[in-house]
């Protein structure tokens, strides 16, 4: 007989190298417990809402399965962009998850996921407790920007930091293989928050020179005293790597990406879909400068490059889950596993429990005393922040020269 | 007393992740066989006039070192792109060329590049036996075009393949995450030859659909019919990734990056710098078809991303080098390591000479016959080519969390 009764885990939002180990977490911690059943929602809530949703014991058959399914990245189950509305607005859909949810014998939900899923934990453990509903709901935060509240930072920031510094680390050797004047600008995710944009600054290590310049989104962006900065270091330094973040904007509050002829759509949350700043940055200096000039855009390979993860933060992404398994099993609700950082050096961080209403919907920026050196550049304050978070690999399973995968049939 | 007497190695054309494994090779081949100094050229030919040069045992110290210089990306040495001029129309490059040589005593000469550098090779080699000078010139292959002649393959392939390969299939989970039409197209290096485009085919795998479609520069593009092709397959399968060869030209010969507003610079070999073929398609569908389309391109990322290499081609590099060197010890000149496969399963392959004069100036391409499903797919004659040279995996050296690489001072 189960100790406890079923439970359901959804991921929601842009997926990350380490979401999936937070879904090991849930998922093991739950079924090694004495849960019933392991409920996991196709591309969370929406799918949900239209009944569909798998056995987890199907497809994660044994303890080789939840390796593989740390080291696969992106949602194993699927994701969405669902806003959940105001129940004030629509309260049929709250009543259509609570008819699912209760047809399942739903006693525990999770929800994996970034600021507006933490929006959802919020929406309906208040729902849940209005109508005296006995299931909890526990929040697992992910999300590669780093960018939400109260917790010091989330699981999938170390990994996306880390392939980050790698990744500016092998292009700054290769960029500096000629004798000739050449900039490189290197685009990196955040849409306001520089967090990601700020890693470039751990390649900086004994052997390497480190990206010259690095631009956040939370200063606002001047064209005309970058081209002058770039010219300027010119006159030093033959060959140059410059960090931008994909969301810079000029004083006026225009992206700079929207400056080029990039394709401008938004996604369901109204988030405007950027793309274009690095290749709009090289134009105009080769432009300025005459000199050549080369776009690296990370794109989506920042955030799924799972076969470059930190150990640290698969461990903790794990963690979390398994944490909030054991939360929503001494039945708090509304909450959300956040990291308490107790010291850098040697680190050691606490997981804990915080109210999903302070985290949800709240943005967390870089903070502006740690962008020095006239807005280009990145202090100690956020290498002694960061550095903790890419320790330690965790090998992928190879097969055939490529690493295996978990996927859901 | 030293068995031979002093050697000189020198980079050129663009850099691979495993160009230094090359290095690595011929150094400590000389090193442990009895050269009696090793200097490496700084920005390989055009330095070397220019009287910059190293002494390699001063930067790589020991074993350590050797291991490190094989884990590092881009040319240790710097590199160039200096074309030498036919010695009919400027005698005094080479002469000048010869001036350095001597001076520094240098018996046997080696090269390590693509088609461009073996044509200095097959130069200096020529103008050396005209002038009865006793300097040998061996040539040690790299690209990671693999667009060599007469060689089974090229060092630098394999780990540019295993990197595509690892990063589609990445792509690929990341792309399926949201249950909606949506198409990733990643753009691929390669000019004029398709053999890394063709490598995303080795994301399909056991547990992976793999790349849906996959399109070379051997074949004419077809703007409309590309269209076609995926409006049809979008009626089965929501969202798509496709792979694309930068170099994708129109019947009529134009570049499909030429007609967006990418940049168009040349460089000094009178290459065109190609770049926007994969953006230009993506806005082409999503303004077709009416819905999201995402870019990735790889960039410099697929040359240098030393931290994912494969080991057979590190291995090989290095033995390529290390042929190189013994060849000149037992005074062969004019001539370039080559692959000669005896066996794919089980994998087996022979490096020899050859005639650097077959090899320079001439490009391979993927044979048509290998080219299916109507242009948009590579057989599997490709994949059992391609598949041997992934395999395996050279750990980095980490330190703080990211690879550690050996840099000249």
């Amino acid at each position: 007989m189960s100790k406890y009764g079923n439970i359901i885990v959804g991921q929601s939002g842009g997926p990350t190298s380490v979401i999936n180990s937070s879904l090991a977490g849930v998922f093991k911690t739950a079924k090694d417990n004495g849960a019933k059943a392991v409920f996991g929602m196709r591309n969370g809530i929406q799918g949900l809402l239209e009944n569909r949703f798998v056995d987890m014991k199907e497809g994660v058959k044994d303890d080789l399965d939840v390796e593989i399914l740390k080291r696969t990245p992106s949602s194993y189950l699927g994701s969405c962009r669902f806003k959940l509305p105001d129940v004030e607005k629509d309260e049929k859909t709250y009543e259509d998850i609570f008819a699912v949810l209760k047809r399942l014998e739903i006693e525990h939900f999770f929800y994996i996921g970034g600021n507006d899923s933490m929006d959802t934990i919020k929406k309906l453990s208040t729902y849940a407790k209005a109508k005296n509903e006995k299931i909890t709901f526990i929040g697992v935060p992910k999300t590669i920007d780093n960018d939400l509240a109260v917790t010091d930072h989330t699981p999938g920031f170390g990994s996306a930091a880390k392939y980050i510094g790698a990744s500016v680390k092998e292009i700054i050797r290769d960029a500096l293989v000629y004798d000739m004047k050449m900039v490189t600008v290197v685009e990196i995710m955040g849409r306001n928050a520089g967090w990601l944009t700020a890693s470039a600054a751990l390649a900086k290590t004994e052997e390497c020179e480190g990206a010259d310049m690095i631009f956040l989104p939370e200063l606002d962006f001047d064209l005309d005293l970058f081209v002058d900065k770039v010219k300027k270091m010119q006159e030093r330094k033959k060959a140059l790597v410059i960090a931008v973040s994909e969301g810079l904007k000029t004083k006026d509050g225009t992206y700079v990406c929207k400056m080029g002829n990039s394709a401008t759509l938004k996604d369901s949350f109204g988030h405007t879909n950027l793309g274009g700043t690095g290749m709009f940055l090289s134009n105009l200096l080769a432009e300025k400068l005459g000199c050549k000039t080369r776009t690296v855009d990370f794109s989506t390979l920042q955030r799924c490059a799972a076969h470059i993860t930190s150990r640290v933060d698969v461990a903790e992404a794990f963690a979390a889950g398994a944490h909030a398994v054991k939360a929503a099993f001494e039945n708090e609700t509304g909450k959300v596993v956040v990291f308490n950082r107790v010291s850098s050096s040697p680190y050691s961080m606490l997981t804990e429990l915080a109210d999903v209403a302070k985290i949800a919907n709240v943005e967390k920026q870089v903070p502006l005393e740690w962008i020095i050196s006239d807005g280009t550049y990145i202090s100690n304050d956020f290498i002694n922040y960061a550095r903790p978070l890419i320790q330690g690999e965790v090998s992928p399973y190879m097969v055939g020269g490529l690493p295996r995968h978990l996927v859901l049939r």
